[in-house]
């Protein structure tokens, strides 16, 4: 399924653009864009590419345990895309269970992150 | 902001609806309607109650952690909700992390569920 591939080749490149250079994700938002981190609000690509890149870990590293994709709209290929995975920050020994949920909508371009919203799971 | 309280509306009476009789979720999706649970996809009404009612459990009980709603569209008023939290199924001492996405939808009666993905979370 179409939906599937795209969240996929999506997935690895959000992930080694996020794990490599923060700020080159700004590609992938447009002005209506949301992103939730941890419960705090932001929009726009300046305030999402702003938090992102003022995390406050310098080393980061995904891994991605599951990934899921659906169509979320009978009339355009917007995709809703699941993933559940840890993460590793500045060589900790712990990794984080996370999960993140993003909203992928296509424009001229290709697809942009409409929606993005991100927590740590904590057991 | 209208899509956080339609959220903590929908997730409290899901998860009371789910925790208490499964097979009374019907009402809540659409033969467009998809589930991802673990993996495992399916589409429709029938099929997405079929799914639910025979998860090999009796008891069952959801613990919200955190929940994060957003507007999905501008033009329709249609809300992407992430949930995290906790299952205890038939009294287990050991509670599963869960996340679960729903894209709620409206119609001529209130909400609907588009899409919903389930995941557990191992740590």
């Amino acid at each position: 399924m179409a939906q599937t591939f795209i969240a996929q080749e999506f997935t690895t490149f959000y992930y080694a653009t996020f794990d490599g250079d923060r700020s080159a994700l700004r590609n992938l938002y447009r002005p209506t864009s949301m992103l939730s981190f941890e419960g705090s609000p932001v929009m726009g690509v300046d305030a999402i590419v702003e938090k992102l890149v003022n995390l406050p870990f310098k080393q980061v590293a995904h891994r991605v345990a599951t990934q899921d994709a659906q169509p979320s709209s009978p009339s355009v290929a917007s995709i809703i895309v699941s993933v559940t995975g840890q993460l590793i920050v500045d060589d900790s020994e712990h990794p984080l269970n996370f999960s993140q949920v993003f909203h992928l909508v296509p424009d001229d371009t290709g697809y942009y992150v409409l929606n993005d919203i991100f927590r740590l799971n904590y057991g």
